[in-house]
């Protein structure tokens, strides 16, 4: 029999999914199961996203542009520029979801043992994106205990050898919710700088963000780094449309882009009816987003107070995005996850959380932690952590 | 400033699309181009597709299964078996193209260094997706004057080395056309077995055969192949709905699944509109395919009687597929493709090729070869055709 890759081999199963044959035991027993677990908002997509597809007066269902529509990175440059961002056209290239971004950023920087630098907890997909690459990644840890703020620079500098390339942030985080500081980022762009580095950043959750005095600070923004700084963005979360598939890998590097084209053609091009969803998307009106970040501050405020009011778990308040790490009080929280939809329930009902140990690289990190994902209605939410609540004390008297 | 990855220099430009510039200047000019460089059919997508998205009632547009929609591969399994293929639910992945299908395939049996032997000439991305994944090619040639038949067994075997994971072909094939007889697959399931290799089959074209004598056979059913066989398949040819990117890789080889099943965790999930009308396209009427190749069998057969009335030219007749290659009168057929565009007009017309050089791997082969495309309607094959005459008299007499 032929043997599968030692790259296959290798590639990590997804630390949020691997729990999800308790979860469908759970259900078969009858228990509802409230998913703090995923990143799959229920926010509704805007219409005129949605009825741009619905209206598409298409005949033959062609290939578009590998770069993608060039009618909707003309209006992707001009919705970057009008949020301050000084996007061209040419800057642009749309990709299968964020995830085809990463890869071909990978894919255009890295070569096989080559090095790349994430501080962790980070998001559990960059691990599979640098197997599938062959690349090695190089964790610099950040700590509940500082919020997940960006690690010393000297934590950096330690890490660096010949093999490093890049240094990857997601900003702002998943899973921390940490949004980090203009400093921060123009401490980061002075490392790369230094050292002939790539800065990576994804900013899929740039416009999820929480404090009337937070700003979001992108790569993108920092003078002097147009040689250095990828942009990784996508529609997923903006519009609440995940299913589309549709990202886009941002660079000033004329030969980053070059490259990440090479790529980009050999695939093709990017789905069409989602680019005809996401050049719609667009018009979506200010009071969408109003709306959206107006329910998630609700759904974060009310998360981070019932979860401080529990005995022994600590949680640091996320700046952004929609997700946040809580320390509990056990032991491992890969088998209290499990027993949580395995062994217990709370007048039938449970909840499904993703142990935080897989969004770490560094082996033994992060074992009572969990993320947890606020992506549900608020009641919901504070029914989940009543749930928690009560699973805590239950499990903690076995 | 940091520098890109080998891996990225190495990637291949699209041999297609390298002439666009030259056809832009030739459209600026005000002349009419024949598109006989693509493979972007111009037949219309099923309405019981394009129906389905423009009716499913979606509120969020979610991430689906990253093996795609459970409904939607049940549906696919009983749609290959009724075609005589054994091919289950759980042998399906739903892939972001047959593209990602040719990743997931690469990924979860090679590593870096590893060889995969494909008959040349081959389709040109095959290059890209092996450098993406740090393979290297090794090609056995097939010559136009055998039709481009399999290379004799002998002809693979000398190529075999301990580094050799897979075999690669394409059947029917782009650009050749070949259909490989039930014999031709039977002779390299015996060599797969015995060296321990992947037979992966690139079976796009499976419905676009034109002779009723001739029949597909499909690795898939190749009795002891379970462990060896790889299908790749896609919707893009099938349904003349390139634009979803909907493909799949299909085995019964469980590692191999379950390996390629990682990598597509890790990009989250196929493209959800896509899929939906994917799955509708399921119910296309079989009359729809009737007149699709009747048409297709009408333009090979135009093209090729057109194509041989020129002096100098050869051309192997396709079996299916909706390409061929043309050898032509001329010494470099990279020059003539670009010369056509920039410094020649016919009634203010003309016509783009693909120089073939692109589909070979082995230098200096192929160089006085074109692929025609016959995705044009019979009237604008006929008129290509006579362009293509006139302008090759006109550039020999230069
Ligand atoms: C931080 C981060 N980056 C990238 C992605 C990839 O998203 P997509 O491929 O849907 O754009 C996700 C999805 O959850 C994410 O959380
Ligand atoms: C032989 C062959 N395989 C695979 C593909 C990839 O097609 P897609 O990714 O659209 O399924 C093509 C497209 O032209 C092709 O010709």
């Amino acid at each position: 029999m032929p043997k599968i890759s030692l790259k296959g081999q290798k590639m990590p199963e997804s630390p949020i999914r691997k729990l999800v044959p308790y979860a469908e035991i759970a259900k078969k027993k009858g228990h509802k199961v409230y998913h703090l677990n995923i990143g799959q908002p229920d926010i509704k997509t805007p219409d005129v996203a949605l009825n741009a597809v619905k209206n598409a007066d298409i005949k033959v269902l062609e290939y578009s542009h590998s770069a993608g529509f060039e009618s909707y990175r003309t209006k992707l440059s001009a919705y970057y520029k009008s949020h301050g961002l000084p996007i061209d056209v040419a800057d642009i290239i749309i990709t299968t979801g964020g995830s085809e971004a990463l890869l071909f950023a990978m894919g255009s920087t890295m070569d096989v043992d080559d090095e790349i630098i994430i501080p962790e907890p980070f998001y559990a997909n960059y691990n599979g994106f640098s197997t599938a690459s062959g690349v090695k990644v190089v964790p610099v840890i950040s700590t509940i205990d500082e919020g997940f703020a960006l690690p010393p620079i000297a934590a950096f500098e330690k890490l660096i050898t010949p093999k490093t390339k890049a240094i990857l942030i997601c900003n702002p985080g998943n899973p921390t919710g940490y949004l980090y500081s203009k400093e921060e980022i123009l401490q980061l762009a002075e490392i790369v700088k230094k050292h002939d580095l790539f800065l990576i950043a994804d900013e899929v959750y740039r416009e999820f963000i929480y404090d009337e005095n937070e700003k979001h600070f992108s790569v993108m923004n920092v003078p002097g780094l147009e040689e250095n700084a990828i942009m990784i963005d996508s529609v997923s979360k903006r519009y609440s449309m995940c299913g589309a598939r549709i990202g886009c890998i941002v660079s000033k590097n004329k030969e980053v882009m070059a490259t990440a084209m090479k790529f980009a053609q050999a695939r093709l091009s990017p789905p069409t009816y989602a680019q005809i969803a996401s050049e719609a998307a667009l018009d979506t009106p200010q009071s969408y987003f109003d709306d959206v970040i107006e329910e998630y501050k609700d759904r974060r405020d009310t998360l981070i107070a019932e979860l401080q009011k529990i005995e022994g778990v600590k949680v640091a308040t996320p700046k952004g995005a929609f997700y946040c790490i809580a320390q509990l009080p056990v032991k491992n929280a890969d088998n209290f996850a499990q027993w949580l939809l395995e062994s217990y329930d709370n007048n039938k009902e449970t909840v499904m959380v993703a142990p935080a140990a897989g969004f770490y690289s560094t082996p033994n990190v992060g074992l009572n932690e969990v993320r947890i994902a606020y992506v549900l209605k608020k009641d919901d939410l504070i029914r989940s952590v009543a749930i928690l609540k009560d699973a805590l004390e239950v499990y903690n008297k076995k």
